[in-house]
């Protein structure tokens, strides 16, 4: 079935790459490193219903993207997770933590919280960076 | 190096199975179904410095206890995460949701949430029921 992503996700992060599993989006969000891995399988809604392949697959995008996070932007600690209440579409959050961060160590996820936005300039250089990371382009030699 | 479970793990939760990578803990929590899972490796703090063949057992340790939750408690949703800002012994928390509970749709780490304790009838015949599921019993076929 074709795949198609969530339109609250779309309209929620910018896209970095696409993996051969995932979509790599990047949330702009200027406290953390927050991105989100979106498997391109069409109406699943939980880790346990990809095949084991995917599965395979997913925890070594979690991996790459980890160390991506963690080279680029040297995070205390990460924070993984697949929610899913809101927007039921699989999307696992990959976030790099700050103890400076705003919320630490409570969770990113709080019912209110509003985001910090990078400012233009810092957002394109973010982007440009990421875009150019060697683990963004040549991820997947499992 | 020998694993010793984190004392604040430890005094918030029940063992309920000790399977060959994880240990299985369970929250007393009657809002939600919120269980554990301890990789048995002392100092590691993220999924990524797993090795691999634990990278996968750990997943298949994940989809064991969901069917397990999906099974036993019928959640609308799983939420899963590995957080650990506050205690950094590796756990995921893999959690059965539902939309008639107190935090739905908003996720169970909130800065403030004062746990619902299960009475203490119905607490041990949910771990009994707990213990004597088939998939805690045979886990690990893989």
């Amino acid at each position: 079935m074709k795949f198609t992503l969530d339109a609250a996700l779309a309209n929620s992060t910018i896209e970095l790459a696409n993996w051969p599993l995932c979509k790599v989006l990047f949330k702009n969000e200027s406290q953390f490193a927050w991105f989100l891995l979106v498997p391109k399988r069409q109406d699943v809604t939980e880790i346990y219903q990809l095949d084991k392949s995917d599965q395979a697959q997913l925890t070594h995008e979690i991996n790459q993207l980890s160390a991506l996070i963690k080279d680029y932007f040297k995070p205390d600690k990460l924070n993984l997770a697949a929610i899913g209440n809101q927007v039921p579409q699989l999307h696992i959050h990959v976030v790099g933590r700050f103890k400076t961060d705003s919320l630490w160590p409570e969770s990113i996820w709080q019912a209110k919280y509003q985001a910090q936005m990078y400012k233009d300039i810092e957002l394109k250089k973010v982007i440009n960076d990421l875009k150019a990371h060697k683990l963004v382009l040549i991820p997947d030699s499992k």
